[in-house]
């Protein structure tokens, strides 16, 4: 047990899986100086991995959009058995299985008191928030992994009432650790409820989710964006009704065909900072997203943007979008009175209530965004995939446990 | 009784005084073509004006930044007492003094129902929301007038309850119609509440209305921001702490020194699209103010923003600007999971609680924003001063009953 | 057309269909005089009736439980087509079909301006809220009839969009006026959401619509208990578990049963100041619910009583319940933090999202509550069957167009 | 160091201070057993205490009211200063000033996580929700002492920020452990707002602080009511109007003479179970105060209810109130939709904004309870004069630290 096997970022469009040192219940170096607290962490668990899931978010790492050093390690949505435990992990114990939240929370801040425990205040010296596995987000180490190390266990760990339900279970119940949460927190924050129509720009994993998290929430229609055949057809999978963004035609005009009026009560931006255009070719305008979903939504509605929009991005097009600035119609949502929600979501904030949904057989997440289990070493070929538009989710079983 | 004088813009930088026909129970023409309603307006009332503000909104029509024709009526900050009734008006009569919402509304539509009566859907065929008085707002005719028509009253109307009482204490309560729950809204929809510490942003009317307001949310500390030294000084006046925007300083510094950290708990933007940059020269940069409240808002926070974004702006700096389109930091907010919250102030939401706040002799507006009466025929004078950054509250006085 | 038929109160146990004048355009007198406003109400329309309900709130009345008149009209659940309209409603024409809720609300007060349409100021001189045809709630005329007049027409008309559609959906419809609304609002107000466990105290229609409604809201589990048989049949018919009172279990012993745990997240009292104590030959205890969903709740909970508790019950059994006192087991519920949410539903808050998933294909209320069209003469039968405890929504359809 | 001076219940009418062992940081033998968890709590704290409040909940168990045994020890208002930590307190150091919620929380359970610290799961067997020094309530030792332990002290301290402002403020300060908060969640909890008409059921601390929040909150009047004259003195010396109870003029009557209307926007229970009735000689009447806020509230109202309710009182008037049931009049509440807010303050949803407006010199709640600070031998002869109705909130000092 002395060695641990994770993704790594090893440049541009390539990751492997190597070899470190198998995890401690102790706080990442970054923290301990950048914060000047304790580094042993009697709050911790070891878990060893049961699934671990590949993420869009991932990919602005590998593509090079981030400023990722070369060996970082990768990996944020998280299921494991506890196989270690800290002294003061109190309300847990080894054997348990449990999903963790991808952002990692003290418990013990203004804004983890506050439930928001995307921008916890005590994780991460550079700014508010962390996540494993993740460029300028702590140092903490990434769970595609054998093994990882979850700080603030008893706050973090979502445990799963009964072992054997929950393996049965996995490929949905290892959603909860990001992309359900997300999805959910996207349709959330956009007001989605009994009726609404519903407008999930973006058929990646976390559009999906928002798509299938809206019908949970009651919408009435649900219409997913998106240029990739097979995501949409994905969606069409479980009701959605499908925008194809590819076609040329104006969004709309597509929404107008499906509901009769060009406009819908609620919309939720899927897709961040690497937007496109519409039509086949189009080139990356990072505020398309944004400004669609203004036109697209009625006077008044709340605008949910789980997409990732970053402070800088290198890669990006043109120098105002390098440091995160660009182009929104913010005039356009203003003259509808508009509220935009934006960030990271606080997955504890949903995880249970949606476990629970799960467990009680209601919830079907895994089938709605195409789940599919591959051992660690496929990871570099799914990631792969994965960029390629593969309507797929991978989920990594380091150890064999997903049948 | 067969006239009506009334402001009117002329020209870019020009107003005047002109004679209109006295106003009659029916709706405007745009309104009665435009939707295909009846133009009879049985739930109307012709109001005598008591008081009747200059609004910086006003400006940017008058500034030529927006496509206002020569001839457009102004005024929509309307207080006045009933002096004609129709059938259907069953909760009011002649004699009542009444505030009246610059946001027309009609009171049975589904955004009014929702209480969102700034995007009423029945009063203007161009878009949600209209107004007394200003372009693209349905056509209404102008308050900066001696008489003026106001639709669906007994929803629209806010009575004051005693007469006498009403015009002792007018400078406060003429402030109902607009800035007073305009600045309030803006500080509400920050989440300013006890204790909290609170940048506002613009030191006019509004931006003086809504730390007046933070005040009395609770706020610990409210800092106002201005590069006008008579604006600050007022907003100084009632104990606000002041960052000279002039001055160089960075603005997150100018807060440390005040908070002893370089962020508040609530921002709000009291200034909109014709803002600065910093510093005594600097060219108008209409993100500025959005991409500092986001710089200097603590992480979770929410940002209020009453001041006005608009969807084409014809004299602005750039071409994505005159398309509405403007260089936000958006991914700054993201990074802190701010939510924006735009629009115009649903006044009705506010106004009802603000006079009963006034008339318990617990809210001096007319102070905080240093209120002064003038007569009609002075308003193109207090329209240049106004322009020219008088740190001063216009009130039209046309008929001479403020004492 | 100078005739309308209704049903009238006769007595206790008693109903009958009787002739009376054709409805005007007129408030009533209780109203005009007790408020001292206008007669005329060009405000209003009359409505054909298409469906009108029997509802459990009818038979307070019939049962003699109030101090309602002989000769009370009944009848509050109205969905009709508007067959004669005022000069001031400009939103509807003649021909539509809509669905009226129950609570008559003028649109115009601070309650309806907050939403609170169930205590409108403006509709009842005796109290806040009135409602057609019932005793104390403002003399109006009941809509179990062929015609009915409807004031603040353009308020408080829900327009179907589809006449076609409409009488297509016409069962699901009908429940629009009140009980799919007020079950809503009962497990709304209960705060049920993605994921939650309910348990609903009372199985008859307001109870199954609170069940389906939790179903909507995306309950986890929702429990049902009830004493009759046919009716828990009803709600198992659509998902629900059941709780057979009438067995001498204990409740929490049925729902650990059920659940694993004793408690629920979520509770609605759909059952009321008529309450019995569990077990086949259990007395009225007015309370019992009340306490019981105390009891079963989890802390933290909030309890949702859409249930008709009144000021005052002259068949009660014991003179503190005459008056409307009853045992509360406060300090249980203290003791649990508990949030008790009470009083009529605003049907307005929720009619128009609940139409809409009607609309959709995604509710069907009539299957859960059993409806079943009647013609006006079967009315007297069916509130006979009703009383017995026939597990049966009755839908009178005065004008044959329910097909 | 090796004792600890505390005070102890020893029989009705009776408290002494006596020695007991010093704290160790270690879970009381309840939670230990009853839960079945570790006993050894890196995650406490001892405190030197600072401050300690005698509390009006107090005297339930001192009257008699309650189980508490001979022996009890009491105080849960601590505020203290850090002198010894455990292992896993990270955020905090020795010396550190700081208050102690009275509710002691995990921070680590769903309610928690939900911000309910009042009803934590895992701090008492017994129940949701404990406290120090208190019958029933987990078995923690009180802190009317010299020193106290406080577990999970990284979520329950708020630490004040500078050492010498703090014990300069110290008798505004000590009040955040309790009755501020407490006092601040009935009025909240009861909406009270910008402009609001607030009545507030008892002049003792709870009442008092419950009356200074509410004008922080905006409230443009606010009616304290009791029969002790020197408490309605008390409120009058802020600025509150008073209704005398024992003058024998009803409630609604007063309130009329006041606002002009016999009902109050938002109402608080600051007095609980042993409420009496009107008049100067009225007896024990459990459910007077909730009656009488319903009967005094608007429609649609909110009511705040921080006073305690039992589950049981030994001490009661009659059989049903000994079993905590008591005679509400329930339906006067449910036909003006009333919201009923029962439970204990989860202080930490609070505590922090009302430090910060202390801090800021914009809340001085000391005066308004009328703070005096005593030694920790005078404890016996202020839990008297308290009993007798002094108008004063005693302040222990064990250790001379206030000056």
């Amino acid at each position: 047990m002395a060695d641990n096997r994770v993704v790594v970022y090893k440049g541009p469009g390539e990751v492997a899986v190597e070899t470190i040192e198998y995890p401690k219940l102790e706080l990442p170096e970054d923290v301990v100086s950048g914060l000047g607290i304790k580094r042993a962490a009697p709050h911790a668990v070891i878990l060893k991995l049961v699934t671990s899931n590949i993420c869009g978010s991932d990919q602005h790492m590998v593509r090079g959009r981030t400023t990722a050093p070369v060996g970082q390690t990768l990996g944020h949505e998280i299921t494991g058995e506890i196989v270690e435990i800290g002294d003061d992990v109190l309300f847990h114990e080894v054997g348990d299985i449990c999903s963790v939240p991808f952002n990692i929370a003290c418990g013990r801040c203004r804004m983890c008191n506050e439930g928001k425990t995307g921008i916890c205040l005590n994780v991460n010296p550079a700014r508010a928030g962390a996540a494993y596995g993740y460029v300028d987000m702590g140092g903490w180490i990434g769970g595609q992994a054998e093994y990882v190390m979850v700080p603030f266990a008893d706050f973090n760990l979502l445990k799963f009432p009964d072992r054997d339900q929950a393996l049965e279970k996995i490929l949905d119940l290892t959603m909860l650790s990001d992309i359900f949460p997300t999805g959910y927190h996207g349709a959330y924050t956009a007001g989605v409820t009994t009726g609404s129509t519903v407008y999930v720009a973006g058929a990646g994993p976390v559009g999906l989710a928002a798509a299938y998290s809206a019908q949970l929430l009651g919408a009435a229609t649900v219409i997913v964006g998106d240029m990739n055949a097979a995501r949409l057809e994905q969606a069409a999978s479980f009701g959605c009704a499908t925008a194809d963004l590819s076609s040329g035609d104006a969004l709309a005009d597509i929404i107008a065909d499906i509901l009769g009026e060009p406009v819908v009560d609620a919309a939720v931006d899927a897709v961040g900072f690497e937007a496109r255009g519409h039509g086949r070719d189009a080139a990356e305008q990072p505020a398309t997203v944004l400004n669609d979903i203004m036109e697209v939504s009625r006077a008044g509605a709340s605008l949910g943007i789980p997409g990732l929009y970053v402070t800088g991005d290198p890669g990006a097009v043109d120098d105002a979008a390098k440091q995160g600035q660009i182009g929104v119609r913010l005039g356009l949502g203003w003259a509808k009175s508009h509220t935009f929600v934006t960030g990271q979501c606080p997955v504890k904030q949903y995880n249970r209530q949606l476990m629970n949904l799960i467990l009680a057989d209601k919830a079907h997440i895994a089938d709605a965004v195409n789940a599919k289990a591959i051992s660690l070493d496929e990871a570099p070929e799914s990631y792969a995939a994965f960029d390629q538009g593969a309507a797929t989710k991978y989920v990594i079983d380091p150890h064999g446990m997903v049948s």
